[in-house]
């Protein structure tokens, strides 16, 4: 039996951070499910990226860590404002699975309210991987966030010519 | 330039013609964008497995075939009830692409209306390769179904107990 | 601990069948969730009555049945239609609950995957009892009807205009 | 104080029956509200313009049989589906009125209940005027629906391609 | 005829300056309807119980004030979000009333906008009961929010371990 | 060919820099769409007016200054929250139409994305003429808001009480 575990986030953009998780999950089950949430949104500043840019973003990027993509799916799942069914929701979208992985009180909570076990994995240093802050740079045109993210992600954030999105949508272009 | 193209449909359940129109269009572009329509109705007799079951059921299928699934994006998206708009709806969720794939005549037109040069795959024989027969078989008891689609399809059928579900829902059991 | 069980319906209207169910459920459990589904729907042949009107149906109803209102929950509950995530749905807008009451496969279904248990309540004469039935009749005009409802239930949809108006929805007055 | 009435309709497409009623309707108020209801939906069998295209073919149709268009407001409304809430809803979108317009008696209680008085409007030979029929004769390659509708609504049917837009949708095409 | 009338609230929990309202309000009406709004969402910092846990919370804690639970529906409604049209909406879901129960000038205004009557309920010290202040003291360790409170309801929040929950949503615990 | 261009806004309320925005596109077009967003929402300090009064005020106001009535569509689009379909949704409203207009960065790129040409109006004194700070004028009981709108918009929002309505909702009142 396919033991399956489902991660969600954001992934705006994907970075060194979510990278390291992907890894450790993958070395506890035998599939990882990635759900890029809120995925109705984009063109904003917290939701720059369409999910279909992120969709692109999370698998390129998990190749350049030679992470073996066939163990990875990758579902994009739009938003509903239900904390207390979200859980049910989103598992509407994807494979059956045993665990969630999260580290967000919140979100370990509504796992275990929904019957599922939790993986918990290891800090990462969020001062410094950390969506917000590449953002924030992005829209400063502090280029340092380019290490932050892996290259197939800066990659294609420069052909859809992302930084100058989010400067636009900042009012800083 | 990665070309990209779009194959929609609910693979409610996927079968051999959709796997000869998966094949006839990798021929054609690098990678292809599956989207799995209809993704949050399940439990019904046109709609009998969830979004996720739908997932697992393509990708398996698919390597079942021989099918390099690195080349494959398969994305469910759910409805909107919004004809006009559906094609810019449904490019939120997915990676950009350049072609449709369709024979349907409105969906062909969507696809045209949007921007969308189409790609229209040869005919396979509807009599025979049909969800919608598919369905109707499992209801009726009728075994010859399980020729019809690949064989991991049966499998993560049988494994959810997809032919009782679909006899319970149309009061067959 | 109260043990509680949901007993989900539309409604349209009350009648003695699921007078009988409450009846037998409430020999079961402490108090009973009667959830009044498709709530957001009135004014059509299928469900002529506001959820509000078959609140008070409901209630009227069972107290003139001699029911403990006291142990009794209505919540009326608009439709998602997402099948597989529908009990977590519906979970939001209740107490918490130990049982399921159904008898439809559908139902059942739904309740286990959502992991509970169900309690099935025996038949009743659906060839008497049918809220479809009751519908049909007040468009032909044949008065007996009311011998199928509790009195306040009738005297409800009299004072609404009830059958006036399911008359005129279906086109007959 | 000006006084308005509101004439709520699909108008796919708008017919002579409908200018009638609009004409009838300006002798007895100051300004017609119409609402084009349905307004998600395009490209059906039952709905195949889009709400934009109705607009147009509205006020086309209008300026066609002399209507003064500056007494004219055309509002497109999509769908909720309450009924009991409906007029509510639609009078957000549409200023102060005084008066409903309709014959179809869900409707004229739609319009009672939520406290407006109606105006009911002389019956048309529906036989002949029908948005039904001429979409039908549309399919059936049968002509003579052009002169069932203002000629600036032929025109722009044909500039959109509208009827082989509806013969595909129905397969016929 | 049985007077009613409509007392909204989101009730994130029910306190003393609640259970005041409700009282005086069973002076002059027959029957009160207590709709819980903002019922679709749970586990945040502004609304961290779920609908069903307040219609427990609210009639558990009605019924320690001694308060006839006989004379009162509690009804969950989910946000629309156009204030114009929301009375017309929450009238859905209730059996009919004349009266709306508010002090807020702008729900006063909906009702009347809406045709309702308004009874404005006296003035209680806004400064103790709060629910706002209520949950500042949960985040924060202040067990003083026990005695605003009926005792139920405590004892609710206690069995669903609500200060824990509201502790993590805020990222104290 | 009609040449038609599409301006949105939220008209909260229509002022005299929108005026000229209109006057400067019919300069350029043969007909211009005014839509109407944010639709939904009203009795809010950033939306204070319904969808139906803002078409009121926007067709009158455009009167007063002698704009061509006969070539303006006005239409109410209530929102979606997904930017990257935003247009196309929009568009289904509409009339066909070749330019956007819109001066904010964001709305010019979603224009662009969708493949529509951008006409960008000279700017207007946005200091002066601003309907955030016309709201809070009439917020501070400041009556200098009357010269920034055109004579009819100040009169419909003193026959609908309009800053009687927004001085409630924001408490000062």
């Amino acid at each position: 039996m396919v033991v399956r575990a489902l991660y969600p986030g954001r992934f705006q953009p994907l970075h060194w951070g979510h990278v390291s998780v992907v890894r450790w999950a993958l070395e506890r089950v035998d599939e990882l499910i990635i759900v890029i949430g809120t995925a109705q949104e984009s063109h904003t500043i917290s939701n720059p990226f369409t999910a279909g840019e992120r969709v692109l973003m999370v698998r390129e990027g998990l190749r350049d860590a030679g992470i073996d993509i066939s163990r990875i799916f990758i579902i994009p799942v739009p938003d509903i404002l239900m904390n207390a069914a979200w859980i049910a929701y989103v598992s509407i979208y994807v494979p059956p699975y045993r665990y969630g992985v999260a580290r967000n009180p919140l979100v370990v909570r509504l796992f275990k309210e929904a019957g599922y076990e939790v993986l918990i994995p290891p800090a990462y240093d969020r001062e410094v991987y950390s969506s917000t802050k590449i953002r924030l740079m992005m829209i400063r045109g502090d280029e340092g966030w380019r290490r932050l993210v892996p290259p197939s992600v800066a990659k294609i954030i420069d052909e859809i010519r992302g930084v100058e999105r989010i400067r636009e949508i900042s009012g800083r272009d």
